[in-house]
């Protein structure tokens, strides 16, 4: 019963199974490898976008900062909302690799920006004032950080804002696969067809063990991303096993199939939750990560029973009044077992 | 026939071993996970150290960045060989990382600061005065860059200049394990007990997939060491598979075993052009590097049969006059056999 | 009728007397000038501050910057308010010295950071948590944006909230002498006796040429902001010239008698505007700014017989229904005159 | 008799009227001033250079720094010599404006950087090598550090080998007008018509109070320019009085006429010194810097005799054996007398 995070789930085998193929003799380093050329191939394939520049860094944080740093200035401003990742668990690492730009918090429902907010906060920027932050970049996360997904159509709304202003749109996609397989709609359409200029594609959240790629659909800027990718101490040497990696995702819908499974096991968690009487579900579940509000003392039976998750803040205690209503974030993995969602709902019900 | 670079070579099986065993359930993220905590323990072991604080990255620029990022202040010099491999390698990562240091570019024969050079640098940066750049901070590479080894007496000379303008003194161990066999002394001596005060311990070269220590034998500045690292996304979240690693790394004397198979293959192949005619050896063969002058027509007949290396410098062309003298660096790996070393001396002698 | 800014108002004759006084034959440069001795002397009298380290630069957004940067690292976050100088005006240059800080908008009325609200940040930020950008300082602005004043008291509830932190206290004092003079205390009670560590001590909008002063009230970090400053170009060579506005402004309570001219005027206009039928006042008037609301009508009237100051937002436009109603900001300076505050009011209520 | 440094130098009495005429009623600020609308018309006017760019700021340090942290990017190398002021004398000001580019330092005699030691500095730079520091920009300094001067074809060699490699090619013109006297060609022929881009155009040390130009002589990266000045703090609110003093000067040669002064003040000193018995002069005098060997006894009598000027290195010391040769740095002014000079000589002499 562990839904802590999806970083806490292991490698699926059949990423382990591709490193130990990738193991034999010698490769060429720093991302010349032979396995790379295919995954870049591939990737182009997914994405329907043969022209795309596609990189593979270890962390999130890293794709994130590294992406958004090569589309902004360092005097320049990221809308992006409120609870963002960028935002709220990478130590500022986005004004660290622009040399100093600025998060422009922006409000929103259910974890995603909105798109009359987002206009709002553009437009309170002043244009071509030599005093304030200029207006730089909007970022979005999908599936959010909420565990809500935006549709295609929610995205182009976003970025019809952004391409208003001139602004390129990143996606934060450490959860892509998951908002993907809701939709069921392509690749290609929950991205460049709906706007986005530059991609940070999750991997590590759903089944590898730390590569996330960045895809950037316009190659204009890829040599910069390069020249900061390695300036930041981000280019593998034995990249083979970060392509090898990548490659097992990308190959007979790995990531689809895992993505399907984390969200199926949230799905039956929170349809479960939702017939729990004096439970709550906070948003609605569209990918894998359910957020959901319980008294205290349903939190202190099911974590002393073993279920392991995180309260909402996060200094959110156990000690207090039974009957006090707590949050709690659920994530499901890969690896989540019904078995598993089955005993922690039993708990609860108890 | 690969002498391209030991970061050429794949991953020691007993690391593969490691990763798998470590692919069995949940774990915490982050660097919480249970290994970590083994890991940390044996390093203090290793080192003699039991305060010292131990971190782990993916690679050796971010271990050098983040290393002495750590040390100095945006406005001071790190004073390092002229050919170390954060001058010469890393695309200014150092000066990224601490938010503009200067490297301070020192002379020395074989790879290996002087140490009456660099006492001559730091005399030369005005003391106290505003308008240079100020005294930050020694780097030394060990095994070198040219692949000869530093001394502990070396060491400590290089620290007792260092000490005496109160200035901390960085080790580069990309190579440490190089180095280390080839002095028989101990790691404590090698690092702490010569005046080092933190070190990048490397083993990626050596038989890992991608993973670098750092150690600061003092901890003060450990939390700021982990800002640093997670503000530059070089905190993985699936942080177990690299203390897997490093931990089979650190068992039954693995690194020491994989480090001397690379330096005793170099050792051969120096020897085996010594005693080649025409073949002459540029410095002190002390580790897994071999530095050698050959006419380019052999260089061409070696690398049309297959032979891997680089020629010194880089854009060196085997297109020219036939006798004309190119250096070659030769690197030799935990895999590398001595098959491959006597084929290519063969090679050369036909 | 300029009410644009006090920075569009001249220089104080006592102060261009001073530049004559000063250019007199040769001068030893970069701030160790004679004048400078006496006026770092005069701070120190004039703050009852024997200790404190003084320097001079040229405009506020240096001052505050570079006073920030030395209290801050570059993962911390500062807590101003929302519409702080340094937030609105400076693009980005707090980001920019000290190496990606990040200010906390904080949100509070009449221009004043709210002392709970100032508490709920800081306790939102977590502690100690790697993710997270770390509490860092907290920064005020007195007088404020607003045009309103911190009384003593007020400074010293929000210091003692970041001293409980251990937060340094920074004051923005571009219009410090504003504030000192409405409330009738002494240099001393408003700053270090109420909790402020360091001062950015405004000298241009009330009568210098270009010159602010920072007050560090513990020495400790001096160096550091020397050399920050020299780094930052902000050193100036022929700094004599500084140190004579300065020590002119500090010299017979000049400064704090073109603040209380600016004060006087500015009352003048708001209980002008206050028995002006269709006018309201936005904030009380506690210094040198009046914020006032009134028909689009009567600003087209004003203006047009040659009224000068902005509209807010300032992208307000004269354009438009005649009886929308529109803030305006008003600043008073010390060449403001009765005549000039009449004839304003004269015209808006003819 | 002070040589110490043109920075010790007063404002020219021209100067000073012209901020006293400056200092009449409101002016509009942040560079928006029509004093302002003057001097960039007078700059393209004596420039010859229609479209140029052309900002103020307060030092040359700053000047610098913005000036070519607009031309490079973070991971890119600026040739200069090894002598250059933002080298020795900037506290790494360079590397803080540029976010971490770095000062690849090249050879040269008599202060000048040597055509051939640049064009293999550059080629040394390996090309689209993702592991190295990139090629950015070249910049000169001229009149040099050591009061040499590049004629116009010097220059235009430079540049030619910085455009072969697409670079641009910086001045630092610190002492431009000492430079131009020499030479007696235009301002453009010194600058665009050799192939200068951007020009750090000194005032400061040749009569002005503190005020340098940025001519940008394409001005692409003007708004680019613009939002780096007002971010690093040194966009002056009341801009009226840097406008003033750069009209004054280019109004009725000011600044040629005082550059001419301190340059016939320097041969005098010069001349005289060649024709005295132990002394020697180092570099040929070309401008307002005389560098000369002379015995430590002749040093001391002169210095006790209340002359003023640095010993070379700084650290020099006058305790020692009285016949040891020491370097000394001897800089004339536009307040420089004949008289100052005769005496000089005449105590060297006694």
């Amino acid at each position: 019963m562990h839904f802590g995070s999806d970083n806490c789930a292991p490698v699926h085998s059949r990423v382990m199974d591709a490193l130990m193929r990738a193991n034999q003799g010698y490769a060429t380093s720093y991302g010349d490898d032979t396995i790379m050329d295919r995954v870049r191939a591939r990737f182009r394939e997914v994405f329907e976008a043969p022209e795309a520049a596609v990189y593979l860094v270890g962390t999130g944080g890293a794709a994130n900062a590294l992406a958004l740093a090569t589309y902004v200035q360092p005097w320049q401003a990221i809308y992006c909302h409120r609870d963002a990742h960028m935002e709220t668990d990478e130590c500022g690492g986005l004004a660290f690799y622009s040399g100093g730009a600025t998060l422009a918090l922006v409000d929103g429902s259910q974890g995603k920006l909105a798109a009359d907010a987002l206009a709002s906060a553009i437009s309170a920027t002043p244009q071509g004032d030599v005093h304030a932050v200029q207006r730089g970049a909007v970022s979005i996360t999908n599936a959010s950080e909420a565990g809500t997904v935006y549709s295609c159509d929610e995205v182009a709304a976003i970025s019809a804002i952004a391409k208003r202003h001139k602004l390129p749109l990143h996606m934060d996609g450490a959860r892509f696969a998951n908002a993907l397989v809701t939709l069921g709609c392509t690749p290609a359409q929950l991205s460049w067809k709906s706007g986005v200029d530059v991609l940070s594609f999750g991997g590590t959240k759903n089944g590898l063990m730390g590569v996330e790629a960045v895809v950037m659909f316009d190659p204009a800027l890829a040599w910069e991303f390069e020249l900061r990718r390695k300036r930041g101490g981000h280019l593998f040497s034995k990249h083979r096993y970060f392509s090898a990696q990548m490659e097992a995702y990308l190959t007979n819908d790995l990531w689809l199939n895992t993505a399907h499974t984390a969200n199926a096991m949230a799905t039956r968690l929170s349809a479960g939750l939702s017939s729990t009487p004096g439970a709550s579900i906070n948003y609605p579940t569209q990918a894998n990560i359910v957020f959901a509000t319980l008294s205290r003392a349903r939190h202190r039976r099911a974590m002393q029973a073993g279920a392991v998750y995180f309260l909402m803040p996060m200094d959110s205690s156990l000690e207090g009044p039974d009957d006090e209503m707590l949050a709690a974030r659920l994530v499901c993995s890969w690896c989540t077992t019904e078995a598993e969602v089955d005993q922690f709902l039993q708990l609860l019900r108890a």
